[in-house]
């Protein structure tokens, strides 16, 4: 059975990640500030699943968590690491408490989030042909090119990158393949009122890459891919 | 019924695609030099496929191969750009003809197969609702870095791909998915011989990921994605 | 008067531009940990000079130094980011504490320092025509490719790069040029003891395109240059 | 005393080079098909120079004119590979001569140029230390990001960029500088009428950092940068 953490589930796309990794038969870890949210979500999931209201800015929190997923569902399989923090603000108009922010909720939960769940991949107490796992990131346009405007989410979006870049070298050859996805557009999410969809991400469409890197045969690992909507200017 | 042309097979990474696509009940047009070859795998193959001699290189030959797949396929709807000419010299030893023919069965090739298959992806005789298609693009490390001592391959390879992100960017509005894999490590084909094989990428996982580029929604396509051993140093 | 500050100085390369941009006419301002060895280096310049012990860590040091470089030398035309800390140890082996020191030291510092220079550079009580300035980011190969055995060290130089890029975009419109420099390769410091120095880069190279970098006209404007010996292998 | 070779001459940036290199002491090649305004071009500049009509798509042409070139002014040390031919058709609408002319006059007329040029550069008639030299490619915005409607630009622009890549690895043990600059805007030629002169590139602006890349110390060379207006938009 394998078990999958999201880190930083809301309505939109970690909620379809989550509904989709259950429907492949994952038991599925949420984490996210909100409680009351997450136990429904879990309810609502057809596998077991267990919701830890986490500060993912607070290390002691995310331990807790991963503690308790442990605990519940067993030692961690795939993590998605899909909290950020953006703040449209340029260097100007940034304050230090803004950027340290977006810091804190993007490489550096990242960073906790990733040495909790790649402990449980390659612990030595499991069966050697039952160690390994899968880390995706989710990145976004920022990812790839700073952008005006919002200089703590292209400094924080370009660090989770260079994290993920570097886990990837380190943990393939153990067996964790480590992914970065690119969202190069707006996602669909159920707060989106728009009359041109087509537009936007469907999160269903974003959620079956995510399932295809977690199913990627370890002869022919992503590192990283972009996604996209077909009229998008780009 | 989907008609997916393969151009440039051989044994390895071609064989498997057109194995994996007519798997998943697409039929298949294969190009290549050898006629026997192919008819062999075309006979082989479980949904209609047709097998048609070409020179890659000579304009009327792609044109009379597409026709022929046309005619008893139907309108293409999925095109491979397989084909390329690595020849490992640097640029103090490479002869004209060696560097024009990278260009020929590289790029030059790529645009005619596109021009052919695009047409019939986006012929204004089908109803609008089967309008559409995928290109996929077979690239490799020297795609994105230049090689020492592989001047035309270098130059061939970054042509393909400055062409892929035009036609992504050209044609995906209009419903055609444009797709280029970066394939960045060595694969296992038949000819390989080597008592490390988890070192070389299985074409099978490769096609894996080919055939999820053609189910992508087009609500988010992927543009490109690397693929390489787990064990890879990158 | 141009006046530079550079933030991060040690024998080697910060040293190196602090020498270079004196004798092109710029008075420097200096920041770093040591303050004696600052007040030595400012003594050995041709110009004015001031060297100010600051732990580029503390958010109050960065704006009391700055307010020093002012009240000696005048508002800070040019600014070199060059400090980073890095450590060589993997998501599994790097601490909480190291991997925030990478940040703090790296693009939290980049941002304190950034923030207060462009503030003299965009100071309305500057004549229109003496507004503008240049700030330059020193990068390394990690800074573009994520590194195996150092996830810190890759978190930090990819999220500075991210926050250039992000400035870059705000201020040229504005008259401040944002430039970003890879350095890719090791730097012939007088700590290196080596048979072969043609392998390094010399510090008074890279100081030359430092400088080449501040006299660009605005009008062809670099945000992007790597540099390394002709003889790496890249 | 330094002899450059500019290949694709007009008024604009390729003449901007000439004047700059020649006001620098070069002696100065001019190629281009336009006789006449070659020998005005030589017979303005400060410095010994010779304009040879050239067609660059005729590999015979090529090896005449630099023949020529090395009779009147000795072994090439510098070449400016300035040539291109855009045309703005994407992929359904490009013909096959429009796609061959951009590969001829693109990545092939750098191929030839610059195995001429690197032939002297490397010479082993030359003494050891006059050996070696500088090869600048022209770069444009489409070098690095596929353009919609100009497939066969987008194919040869990236193909020059692979072409660069490979020699510099190949060349730069040898002592042979390649480069290649990514020009990201219009340039202000004189053909261009504009209320707006500051939303180009001033030829001569680009100019110096062409010197700049000359003169840099094998220890510290640029493989690429790019060059914009301040108030570019990119």
């Amino acid at each position: 059975m394998t078990t999958a953490v999201i880190a930083g589930v809301g309505p939109g796309l970690g909620e379809s990640v989550a509904r989709r990794f259950a429907a492949e038969g994952c038991e599925i870890g949420l984490l996210a500030r909100s409680g009351d949210y997450l136990d429904d979500l879990a309810a609502a999931l057809p596998t077991d699943a267990v919701g830890v209201a986490t500060d993912l800015c607070d290390p002691a929190d995310i331990a807790a968590a991963f503690d308790r997923v442990r605990d519940e569902l067993g030692p961690v399989d795939v993590l998605v690491n899909h909290a950020s923090a953006a703040s449209w603000t340029g260097l100007r108009d940034t304050s230090l408490d803004a950027f340290d922010r977006a810091y804190e909720v993007g490489p550096r939960a990242d960073f906790l989030c990733s040495q909790a769940a790649v402990r449980d991949m390659l612990d030595g107490d499991r069966p050697a042909d039952e160690r390994g796992g899968t880390v995706i990131f989710t990145g976004a346009t920022t990812s790839v090119r700073g952008r005006e405007g919002a200089a703590g989410f292209s400094m924080a979006k370009f660090g989770s990158r260079g994290l993920a870049e570097s886990m990837a070298r380190e943990l393939g050859p153990e067996g964790v393949h480590v992914a970065h996805v690119v969202i190069d557009g707006g996602i669909l999410g159920p707060e989106v009122e728009t009359d041109t969809p087509e537009e936007y991400l469907d999160p269903d469409a974003i959620s079956d890459s995510y399932w295809h890197l977690v199913q990627q045969d370890r002869s022919a690992w992503t590192l990283e891919l972009d996604l996209r909507p077909h009229v998008e200017d780009f």
